[in-house]
């Protein structure tokens, strides 16, 4: 584990001119292989997790973070499960995208293709490991993983007991790497390391991805952040509405694509605000409410800044407009490009909503919520894209993957 | 024209909604309408570019330069050709690219969109100027160009047509935007501006894509360098590898899919080399190779750095190798990801380069030189990329789309 970085991208590099070769069904017994030595291991892994633990309580880490950080026999039952699911998943690699001849005479076949190398940046949550690696193994790429320093132990416990059971399968071991520094400098390398890594993922919280747009070289997949909207029409039905929204905030408070942000149309206000705060304030929500809102109901001042934010918080900010073309200049302003979704009766409401606004997600008359690999039925997920190039919204096994023309012809010249 | 960095991209931003609102019709006619204005407008550019040309004089640019900054009439009408031919082009935009249930009751739709702003940082050609704009344009988008600023003139005077053609149609002027700056400290801060551009596609040599890559915050697209090889295979038929060889290297020097390095099978050397020789010597082409070529013919020798360089020039670099296997890891080894050729009459080698070689186009008996948007019959080409994220080779209209999922529920939550 003392490679240098630049080693270790010397290795994966290797490893992926072997690993886009591999037959489905070897990267699927491997999977498997995996899946049953990591629950063969887990005294180990547990062993490991344990010193992370008592390091994160003596550092003073909060309850939350702790949580994310540990390990139990059910969550690597969890994490073998889903390294299986993913083995089940049809293979990417291959799939030919179009075949046609030119007009030249040349044959050319459009081919799925993996990417390469992965690099995957990620915070103390010690699944992601496991996660990543299947997803990318199964789509013909070598990863290179930067989990946080919270969670080495783990990680290299994790790590240490994938790399054996490839190696049992005769597949390179470097299929999978870590970078057991926890020199911040050491990352920043990491991040220009362009002739060694094809694609960086960061998954993590909004400072860690921003540190990662701003200083790679690396093409990056943009994940995460979401500052989500719904918008209640004047035409929505109040009931079915109340019951979206609290379930869109309450149900899981830190994830990416939870309700952050209410935008009602004026003609409701009156009718469905006191509800609201009734149904939210059982569930000790805090309404940060513009004007309008707090002339119908008591609740804190909404600043400019709340209407940008993602709480991931007991909080939800409302703002209250007039027709629905204020609704989508709103959104389209606060908007982290994720998901939206408008509540209506009205089809020409629906339909200018989903084409106007500008976001990987947009819904009409559901939960923003959904926003998820599974849900999409794409089997698995390594994150959800909020940028425009290469994937959008979820992003499954397809997502990670590239192509390449193979063309063929009789000793052609171009004339 | 002294909008600052940030007024421009608010415009941009804003363009960008109504653009991608533009029914292709409506967006044929303005490509049209810019067409015919650029040949009315013609004495106006011309005498634009004049200011242009003398200023590279006086400073002393040398003829290839120059030439590649001269607009001439004939020059106008090929620009106006272009347009119009991307007008005829199908419009990218609003395919369907998938349509299902999702198991959980909600209707996805998955929709080709427009990328929304696409910033193009390019040298001084000012043909690009008008083309950049007329694919972002036909793809829905706005586009803001940064061109080189021996060719501002030229530039301004091409984008003040374009906008009054525009307006002309009724359609935003802001559709296209000029950085009149010839400040390096703009072009660094533009390449920071990711809340307002979606896409950075740079366009020139490989220092200006270098430094593109290196210090931009919007996703960009490498495009362009191609160090391309092809490899002649013990079993070539080996009249028609010396004319192939000879075509790619000579017809044009100056291009990315020209040949700059030949991997020869250590079987065929004695009888390929001389012949080689005699017939690139004819076209003044400078041979450097390594030891085993320099045994067979007279040669410069080659350096490890020789075998990196994309040269651009009259010069072929040359190595011989004992395998398809030993070939492909020597081409794997100095790609830079853009076309690789092999020459065989054996269909197993044919298979396995095609494989195993990691770049955007791998040919089997053909040169690579086929490696354009025309010759693949996308109808147009925005450069061509060589990174692996979004869009791989020759980059037509679609290449420079996103999409977005559109979904639809009966007011459903995710249980």
């Amino acid at each position: 584990m003392d490679q240098t970085l630049r080693e270790i991208g010397e290795e994966a590099k290797k490893a992926k001119y072997r690993l886009e070769l591999l037959g489905e069904e070897e990267k699927n017994r491997a999977l498997y292989t995996v899946a049953g030595a990591l629950k063969e291991k887990e005294e180990e892994i547990l062993a490991a997790n344990e010193k992370d633990i008592q390091n994160g309580v003596e550092k003073g880490m909060h309850e939350g973070l702790l949580d994310r950080l540990r390990l139990t026999p059910e969550r690597i039952d969890s994490i073998a499960v889903s390294l299986r699911q993913v083995a089940d998943l049809p293979d990417p690699v291959g799939e030919l995208l179009d075949e046609y001849d030119a007009e030249n005479g040349l044959h050319i076949r459009k081919v799925r293709v993996p990417m390469g190398v992965i690099g995957i940046i990620y915070e103390s949550r010690p699944n992601v490991t496991a996660d990543a690696f299947a997803l990318c193994f199964k789509a013909g790429s070598a990863v290179i993983l930067k989990g946080g320093s919270d969670a080495l132990n783990s990680n290299l416990a994790i790590v240490k007991v994938i790399k054996s059971a490839l190696s049992e399968c005769g597949i390179t071991e470097s299929a999978i790497s870590i970078i057991a520094s926890t020199d911040r400098a050491v990352t920043a390398e990491f991040m220009k390391m362009k002739d060694y890594v094809d694609l960086l993922i960061p998954r993590g919280g909004a400072g860690l991805i921003r540190s990662v747009v701003e200083n790679s070289m690396i093409p990056v997949i943009e994940t995460g952040t979401g500052n989500c909207h719904i918008f209640v029409d004047e035409s929505a039905d109040l009931d079915r509405a109340v019951e979206i929204i609290v379930h869109a905030k309450t149900q899981r408070i830190g994830v990416c694509n939870a309700l952050e942000s209410l935008v009602i149309h004026s003609a409701v206000k009156d009718r469905l605000l006191p509800r609201l705060k009734e149904a939210l304030e059982k569930k000790n929500v805090e309404i940060r409410g513009d004007e309008r809102v707090s002339s119908v109901i008591d609740c804190v001042p909404a600043t400019e800044e709340d209407f940008g934010r993602e709480y991931l918080d007991l909080i939800i900010s409302m703002k209250v407009v007039d027709s629905v073309e204020e609704a989508i200049a709103h959104i389209n302003h606060y908007t982290t490009h994720h998901s939206e979704s408008i509540l209506t009766e009205d089809p020409s409401h629906a339909d200018k909503f989903l084409k106007e606004i500008d976001a990987a997600c947009v819904y009409v008359n559901a939960s923003t919520r959904f926003t998820d690999g599974f849900e999409f039925g794409l089997g698995a997920e390594i994150g959800i894209s909020t940028q425009k190039l290469h994937a959008r919204g979820p992003m499954g096994l397809k997502e990670i993957t590239s192509y390449k023309y193979e063309i063929t012809g009789d000793y052609l010249i171009r004339r």
